[in-house]
């Protein structure tokens, strides 16, 4: 097998190992040790890999919300408008739950002990940053096509993130609080209805 | 000194005690032991008020939310409108964000703990959804007063919950990312021209 490959799969094996252990021993009771037994690896090839065992719950994150942008960038590509766009990605908010279960304290545990740390802290803020530039371009195009009303994109792309992440933040916590579906649809109208151009 | 006002000032240090000695070591690096010596309480005193360190936090987490209730229902009987006290509860958002400077890892430790206690999680549930129930209240009492559209009230009460909650969670990770107080009120303003009669 090339080194490159090998060292790939590694890489992959150290993953799901973390995520396997994490579901089993929670974020603050896993150690790198653990991670590197139950993939079966050396630490020198975890430590070739990762600095850190924050820098394996980045990568973690990472990958899910790679999957996450690429749904998203593809409901924008295929909506013929902006508001068409805000309420197809409403539609991902059931998937982005259904993902978390289970996966809400280990998010927990991670950010109470990366908020003490300032590298781990910018990198833990970085896709709240990237969303918000994400939909203040949403928001702009929309100006532009004459769909929406000419509101500040930056603070409208504040508002729509502000309620995505209210909202999957209760749906993770509370599953059979609400129907979180039927939810993230209805306030879409309502942030729409106050967005779009009569 | 009666009993009574004996008992309460020992529940008083306790909860002092506990907010120190969580801001200086973390909420899971606290135990029972500790808070008493800091209180310079028996742990026989402490367990006459509190089952746990779990009851202690709630009881912290709640005393702070009274004060949060208090203002809304001020606010609230003072504007003349449900929109106008919607956009007066936009501006206490500074004042919650600057209560909670710091709080952030001692909540999402506990979070993270309580989700594995069934009992523990109820409790740490209820402010959200006494909040729903608050804000279905005020929408429908906008409709009744004729300022706010024929929504449902339940679905929009989400949706500004969700809003509030999304504003709040991203001000405490995110101090400088933004001018939350700036978001919090054209956010509102947003929701306002989605929910208001035009």
């Amino acid at each position: 097998m090339p080194i490159q490959q090998r060292s790939e799969e590694t890489r992959a094996r150290l993953l799901q190992a973390a995520v396997e252990c994490f579901a089993q021993h929670g974020y603050d009771g896993t150690g790198v040790a653990e991670i590197c037994e139950h993939a079966g690896v050396s630490k020198g090839a975890f430590y070739h890999h990762f600095p850190t065992k924050q820098a394996v719950f980045l990568a973690l994150l990472q990958s899910w919300l790679g999957g996450l942008d690429e749904q998203m960038a593809v409901l924008r590509s295929a909506a013929p408008t902006v508001p068409e766009a805000l309420r197809q990605t409403a539609l991902i908010v059931p998937h982005i739950l259904q993902a978390s279960t289970g996966q809400m304290p280990i998010y927990f545990e991670f950010v109470a002990k990366a908020s003490r740390e300032p590298d781990t802290w910018r990198a833990t803020l970085e896709p709240y940053h990237r969303y918000h530039e994400l939909f203040t371009h949403m928001i702009a195009a929309g100006i532009a096509e004459g769909s929406l009303r000419p509101v500040d994109p930056a603070a409208a792309a504040h508002a729509i993130l502000s309620f995505a992440v209210g909202l999957v933040l209760q749906g993770v916590l509370d599953p059979h609080g609400a129907d979180w579906a039927l939810v993230a649809q209805d306030s879409m109208e309502i942030l729409l209805k106050g967005l779009q151009v009569p």
